[in-house]
């Protein structure tokens, strides 16, 4: 038995984390475009990064350091540091060595344009307006947008049976999920749980797979992508069950709000893939779906086009039978097991609930009992001006 | 030695074969909406079909009558007739049992919208105006269009250095190449070269990878997909060489043809990849980037973002490193073996070359001797325009 409450202070609401966000000119008109956070004591750290093979510097430069224990990442917005060969590394080094000393064995993550070095003075002239002891998750989690529409935090307090309780928090960004290839998904969690290094790194796979990777094609990544936890130990409390719950809460939500924030989306779409083969053929269903150009501008045009759904399962390449397929919007069944039950009052009604800024597509393959949940959203008029403008 | 020249008759210019297209009000204002292509022989079949799991009844009538010759295809747009189950296939062979005597083993072809039954009493109306001793390769091009903006058929005469000659002609349909996931494609090729039906087979399925496959993502294909070459040896003549060589410049021009109509596309652009493990792996290259979203909208902002390229290739989990690739603009090399070459006259070099309707990508990955061409498009607004409004 716990109790999980929304409290307020995103990555400082864990008890010894400090954060802020501050203008180094990266961005234009003084917007916020550097964050760091911050623990008064060594963090334990798992992490989840991109498949992308054109690994961008600051993981690079992370997997170099192999096994060690943090306090402080620093993350930038605009430059994404990735292609840059050896000499981004070099670059991080430089800007990591001008931290203060109580730094330990720093990070950095960057998320932005390929290709271009990272602007040195500016980002040393960042690095100066930090102030350690500033607790503003909010300034941070809008110095790592890049075409997000909005910043993205949460945190919970997690209280046990015995009244002891811990915290977690976390910030991310990421709106470019309409085609997670190449937009870059940045989240940064902080606990003061007690919680071993190897405990929290296979929490995080599990928990990713579900939340963040459900919202994403696989192995189809960006250069950049990462999802770092980092634990202070310092509430000397913890639970797995409970901790594993509120980092999967947290994870969802966040990774819902980058698909609510999809470049130029208006709606969210949660598919429900049941009745496959196994959960390994519900899940590439499921993100066929999600991923689906066909579909994604169906869902733009409040159009109820059952038959890009099952078009897209057939297409996925598993095991699928028109015989045995069922196909529902919301509670609305408009194909079941073979039989077309669309007339003009049902188109209606799957045309109303279409029109809701969040729905249900639900898929019953009718064979066994692989499923499997993904997140996507529309595509309009508005990804195709972010994304035919991103880098100029 | 042989000559191919390009001549006249689309399907018609095979000796024997006859071709026409009528309105049968299955598209508003009296479109054309129905073809034929007859021949006054039997003729040898070769076929290749969607891989897509939910077949349309069309697919799977002509599968279920198991080897046969056949002398006539009856084509309509506007409906699929997909995931409409057995009584598709019945739909289809009431509509056949109609024709006329001298028609043996007919067989018929469908693109449109999905899970909709065939409106029977338009197409039996449509078939009554048929009239078998047209020669309208035009008009049945015109027929089988959905959302294509022109129509597409092409034929060449084959000369052998004896004199002798044979002929070759087909008409296709298809523009939703931006994501051939779900845009059906339909090919139909005629010749009156004197072909054994399983070379022609072998031959059939070595040029459609390089040529349409060639313009679409593994395994992603519609429910109604087709390319059929009927052969009714008219001619008398063949050889092998002179056969695969005018097919392959028939479909690719055909191929070319389809991405240049994607829906919303300005430009048409060939991805040269070389340099891989080997040419599987750089199939699956050259298809992620014809496929992804954020290259197709970087191609028509006209941005030279050779970022998301180098990004797109490295997504593809292909082996590869920043290190040994090189990427190329037409003849412009913006990267090259880890240096990015890239400046302001450089970048205003490439958006030039971007800015033609027709321009080469070229990756190379430096590491064996794998390669592979494919064929891709920009993706603009009216791709969305296109695919909100398809269906209603």
């Amino acid at each position: 038995m716990y109790k999980i409450e929304e409290i307020d202070g995103g990555v400082c609401a864990s008890e010894g984390f400090y954060a802020d966000g501050v203008s180094a000119g990266l961005k234009p008109n003084k917007q916020k475009d550097m964050a760091f956070i911050y623990s008064d004591e060594l963090c334990e750290i798992a992490s989840v990064f991109t498949t992308n093979k054109m690994t961008a510097a600051p993981i690079r430069h992370f997997r170099e350091k192999g096994e060690f224990k943090t306090n402080f990442i620093l993350i930038n917005s605009k430059n994404a540091n990735a292609m840059t060969g050896k000499a981004g590394i070099q670059d991080i080094k430089e800007i990591l060595s001008t931290l203060p000393k109580e730094i330990k064995e720093p990070i950095m993550s960057s998320t932005g344009v390929i290709g271009v070095r990272l602007p040195k003075e500016k980002i040393l002239s960042g690095v100066k307006l930090f102030n350690l002891s500033k607790r503003d998750s909010d300034a941070a989690s809008k110095a790592i947008m890049t075409t997000d529409k909005f910043s993205k935090q949460k945190a919970y307090k997690v209280t046990l049976c015995d009244g002891k309780s811990f915290h977690i928090g976390a910030i991310a960004k990421g709106a470019g999920m309409i085609n997670p290839a190449m937009a870059t998904m940045l989240c940064f969690v902080t606990t003061d749980a007690k919680v071993s290094s190897s405990e929290m790194q296979e929490l995080l796979d599990e928990v990713t797979h579900i939340t963040f990777n459900a919202a994403s094609v696989d192995g189809d990544t960006s250069t950049n992508d990462t999802v770092l936890l980092l634990s202070n130990a310092n509430s000397e409390v913890y639970d797995k069950e409970a901790f594993r719950d509120a980092l999967q809460k947290i994870m969802l939500f966040l990774a819902k709000e980058m698909v609510r924030d999809g470049e130029g989306a208006t709606k969210l779409v949660t598919y429900n893939v049941k009745g496959a083969k196994n959960n390994e053929e519900a899940e590439i269903v499921a993100k066929a779906l999600s991923n689906s150009l066909l579909v994604k501008t169906a869902l733009y045009g409040e159009d109820p086009n059952w038959g890009r759904i099952a078009s897209t399962v057939g297409a996925s390449g598993v095991e699928c039978d028109e015989q045995t397929l069922s196909i529902y919007f919301d509670d609305l069944c408009v194909y079941e097991t073979g039989i077309n039950k669309f007339d003009e009052d049902m188109e209606q009604a799957a045309a109303k609930i279409m029109r809701q800024k969040s729905f249900t597509i639900s898929c019953d393959l009718g064979l066994k009992k692989g499923s499997f949940t993904s997140y996507g959203c529309d595509l309009g008029y508005e990804y195709v001006k972010i994304n035919a403008d991103y880098r100029t």
